[in-house]
């Protein structure tokens, strides 16, 4: 349980932790801070926070948790303008797509209170972005990954450990390393496919007619190229090197697929479909038990 | 209404069709021959159709509707194997998702008797093939394309038309060239992206941990990837060069995405991604009304 929850960036990802910590009974007051006055009275109207702070620091005064929901290309700054109030006591987290950079940003900012961050990825979202869409349930039987560096301190880790439970999300520990090549594969990597193929269409004389027929198999297939573009901005530049190797091991796998069909090699290009289709039909998602 | 369906393939497709049309009363029987007894005996012991034909022949002996359902490469030898038993009243149609190569298949099987078929596609389907998925409204609220040619006949047509309206479907008509441009955009190339996109990833020696940390976004972007192979080898080798057009297209909007990602072009990214968003965003499938 704990006293006050230091929100910083009440948006989708924030608001819907407010929300679920509340729901949850794990907080007692919520005192929030975002860069834009207006989304800062608006989650204060919605109930998503009870305070509105004038600042990050002031959200972060007092607080036992603080979480960072902000682009990740503003960790950086953002740590830096709260260090001051942090305590070795207090349980710092961040809900970012990429985890390599923001463990950087939060030594140069947090310096000697890097101690009390833990670095976290709830692999949850939505592709309407903005605290009006925040969700008690965002976190409900998703995975979250927490990937704690040498010098975060256990109690911390702990903490962490035990809230994301107690919110219904399913924990995986890992290094910040290992964490950016695995998401840049199974999700950076769709995101720029699904972005690069609305921007093939679209650039198309008969583009309009060509969407207009298109079905269930698109719709599912382009749901994430509805997401937000400053934050897959900052996922892709912040995570570059891990998204540009596992684009062109794609693309070596595509190019080997036109090759099959360029040469109607029908007998392989049937075996290279079934080998994917049954990787598909045996994946489960993993959720929370 | 008609009084006997000739059912030629009775999977997925074949077998949703059947239950449609006696959902809606339309046919008061149904012959049904596959080219396994397995299938044709576990359609008959489904329900799905009323008699087993020995042979495409006599499946289509006695008939007044006659729906092709089988891979598109075994369109040709199913068209000749009929054509002496079908009449210059008999509504003949096939469901496959490409449709200058049935046309040419057809012209080769049915000769003088090609203006009794209507070429359609129905935007439907699952990723469980077999006739225990069929669906009886697999059809309901779904696109079919109709793609007649010249010979058709207008009688045929306009009974096409009635029928997939009455089966709760939005018909749309168009000449088969341009089906194949548009679905090789909105339906083939998303595909291949998906098929590539899982052997890229188990390809790799972390894949399963890849694949365990894999989240929603992964599950219904890669939904398409459990496709049947024999059906999805056909279409990309009768649909080649429109697909290969599209897939050279989806590349070069990949490459561009990666040249600024590599130089770090924030504001152009942004440009591109949020393109590429709206797009998606204002994008709504197109529904029977």
């Amino acid at each position: 349980m704990f006293e006050q929850l230091g929100l910083i960036g009440c948006g989708l990802m924030g608001g819907s932790f407010a929300l679920a910590l509340k729901k949850a009974g794990l907080v007692k007051r919520v005192v929030g801070y975002s860069k834009s006055p207006t989304t800062t009275d608006r989650a204060r109207q919605l109930g998503v926070i009870d305070v509105e702070a004038p600042s990050a620091l002031l959200a972060v005064s007092g607080a036992d948790i603080v979480l960072v929901a902000v682009p990740v290309s503003a960790s950086e700054a953002t740590f830096k303008s709260i260090k001051h109030m942090v305590t070795p006591d207090m349980l710092i987290m961040d809900v970012g797509s990429t985890k390599g950079d923001v463990v950087i940003a939060a030594e140069r900012g947090l310096r000697d209170q890097m101690g009390s961050f833990v670095p976290a990825h709830p692999i949850a979202g939505k592709e309407l972005a903005g605290v009006e869409h925040a969700d008690a349930d965002l976190y409900q039987d998703r995975q979250v990954i927490l990937t704690p560096v040498e010098r975060t301190r256990g109690t911390q880790v702990a903490q962490a450990v035990a809230l994301w439970t107690a919110l219904g999300s399913k924990v995986v520990q890992m290094s910040p390393a290992a964490h950016d090549s695995a998401f840049a594969a199974v999700s950076h990597l769709p995101h720029l496919l699904a972005f690069a193929l609305m921007n093939a269409i679209s650039g198309q004389p008969r583009s309009k007619e060509f969407l207009t027929l298109a079905g269930p198999g698109f719709r599912d297939f382009s749901r994430i190229a509805a997401s937000d573009p400053k934050v897959w901005r900052d996922i892709f530049l912040t995570n570059r090197d891990e998204l540009l190797l596992q684009s062109r091991a794609f693309q070596a796998e595509l190019q080997a697929f036109e090759a099959l069909i360029t040469g109607g090699d029908a007998a392989t290009l049937e075996t290279q479909i079934a080998q994917a289709s049954a990787t598909r039909s045996q994946w489960r998602m993993n959720q929370a038990d």
